[in-house]
């Protein structure tokens, strides 16, 4: 038995992990721009990355270092570091050397692809560093670029033995939908004491029910990354209470990315039942979180359940219109070809939709596969923000 | 050697085939709604149809027909007659058994999503047709749905011994990007002497660089059709020549969709070369006419090519930065890394995306493949279409 319970101070809730946001003049406006996160000890690491083959410098960078510990991440945002060819790597050791107390820094980048970082602009930003600072909202902060509201989470994790340990998260990314925009970081500290081959597997796995099952339009950015860090200074571990802490706030995250879509107005579950195989259902919960169709009717309150069929046909996996049940919350609205949709059942369909939050289920009838997807809807605003995001 | 010429009269300009549209109050305000086209003698029959799962009641009732010729087709729009069980087919059986003096009947249908037909509204529908009319763009308006403009194109195609044969088509669909809807229709009309083996063969190539290569968001409708029926009546046949004037005729429509869809002000060529293969081209070209942060930086026009590489990336086909070289038109703006892209080279790009034609070429620099997609882009009209449809 363990109890978790969230807590406050995001990355800097773990044991001695510090963290910070500062202004050094990249965004407009003296908005923050550049955080760190630093432990007093080194870290083992965990790291999920972007399967995008455009894959940015500071990917690269870390990648090309082998296995390592470290006590230090360096992030900007504005400017994704992506498409800068080994320039872009080299400029990340000419910043990173200016942190030379610290232990194989990381750095990591969210913004427009294809230009230079401004290197000068982001020494300086170093410098107004306070490595004493646990502000781990000022980091969540300087890590956004379209995020309307800034993302933080941490739990406290105690276990039958007296012992606990903690764990927190900063994350940036709205709706998964822009991968042009480095879209989503997350950078997750823990006190817990685990080895990072341990953690790694433990990240994969809860990877896959939290940040995989929204990336809503399957576009992965140049820029994705998951940094897990634990410096150990609890002493304290149990796989399975830490696995459920981290899925707690990966999942947390995750629909906080989802209800921050760009001009995202609802948060909406895919419920995938009765597929052939989990792949299956896997596959259909994305595609309908992806379907255009599917997004703007969400946008209109539109309970056309027709979309959803037709989605579900597309999706290539085993289905038949006369296996099929579509749902909108409890309100069954196919039913395998049987059920007259009229006014009556209209009329409750849409006061589902105008609902902030709520789950379309689909059994497909054919076996046993499940699947959980999170998507948004699609409204003028996300045209808006992604017709005219450079300029 | 071959002569093909542009010719008035869509399937009518096919000697012996008759059409036309008539109001039988499907839509509102007496717009057109039904349509037939009629020929003197049977014909063979070459499809394409849906791969969709949930493929509509007409694409059900005329697969259970099997092998077998026809001089009709009863089309309809505003309800696709989808989702709607063994009762849709049956409706079909009972609506054709309204024209008993013709050769196995087919029926298509476009529009809304599990409603069951209007049979009586379509059986008055049925007594306004005059089996002498020959009526194309009648017809082609009568099955619109979301469409601005009505489409059909016609070709006289004259070989070398004299002889003459002629090919035409109405078709609709706006964009590709409307599944629900029941996207796309093409009924194509020849007297060239074919059957229907060949016919079929050669279909089948054509269609796979014309109508699947804007199929622009990877969905498929539960309508999808293209139908080519031959009456055989000029006894004239060449088989280049026909291919040829096939190709032109569905190109044609092809593009017209694309430059019909909803709510797009562009109309973008994506030419991808120097892909592993021509599969892999393929699937880099349909990524990017798919992709939304692609459409809406098209409509914003903004020059934003990083956006183009990291949909290359994502695509998940063999691509390297260092390799990968992007073109608006002739203007290269990202050359393997090793191009500054300054503020004169965006004034330029930015100039490119102004026009309402352009085209987007990636040399993925690994292999020989190539493949050509059409696409547009995707604005505030898009949304407000799809939002609100059925209301």
């Amino acid at each position: 038995m363990y109890k978790i319970t969230q807590i406050d101070n995001g990355v800097c809730a773990s044991k001695g992990f510090f963290a910070d946001g500062v202004s050094a003049g990249l965004k407009a406006k003296s908005a923050k721009d550049m955080a760190f996160i630093y432990s007093e000890s080194e870290c083992e690491i965990a790291s999920v990355f972007t399967t995008n083959k455009m894959y940015a410098a500071p990917i690269k960078h870390f990648r090309e270092k082998g296995e390592f510990k470290t006590n230090f991440i360096l992030i900007n945002s504005k400017n994704a570091n992506a498409m800068t060819g080994d320039a872009g790597v080299k400029d990340i050791d000419e910043i990173l050397a200016q942190v030379p107390q610290m232990k194989n820094p990381i750095m990591s980048s969210t913004g427009v692809i294809g230009v230079r970082l401004p290197k000068e602009k982001i020494i300086e930003g170093i410098k107004l560093f306070d490595f004493t600072k646990k502000e781990s909202s000022n980091a969540s902060q300087a890590i956004m670029t379209t995020d309307t509201f800034a993302k933080e989470i941490a739990f406290k994790v105690e276990l039958e033995d007296g012992t606990h340990f903690n764990i927190g998260a900063i994350a940036k990314g709205a709706g998964m939908i822009n991968p042009a925009m480095a879209t989503m970081l997350c950078f997750i500290t823990t006190d817990a004491n685990v080895d990072s081959t341990l953690m790694q597997e433990i990240l994969n796995e809860v990877t896959n029910t939290t940040f995989n099952a929204i990336s809503v339009d399957g576009d992965t950015s140049t820029n994705d990354t998951v940094l897990l860090l634990s410096n150990a200074s609890s002493g304290a571990f149990d796989r399975e209470a830490f696995k459920e802490a981290l899925f707690k706030t990966m999942h947390f995250l995750a629909l906080e990315m989802v209800r921050d879509g760009e001009g995202a107005t609802k948060l909406v579950t895919y419920n995938i039942t009765g597929a052939k195989d989990n792949r299956d259902a896997e596959i259909v919960a994305k595609a309908l979180s992806d379907s255009l169709l599917v997004k703007t009717a969400l946008f209109g309150e539109d309970p056309n359940w027709g979309r959803i069929a037709s989605t579900v046909g597309a999706s290539g996996v085993e289905a038949y219109p006369e296996k099929l049940k579509i749902s909108f919350n409890d309100l069954c609205v196919y039913d395998r070809g049987e059920l007259y949709f009229d006014a009556q059942m209209e009329k409750k369909a849409s006061s589902v939709m105008q609902q902030n939050k709520f789950t379309i289920s689909c059994d497909l009838g054919v076996g046993e596969g499940e699947f959980r997807a999170y998507g948004c809807d699609l409204g003028y605003e996300y045209v808006k923000i992604n017709a005219d995001y450079r300029t």
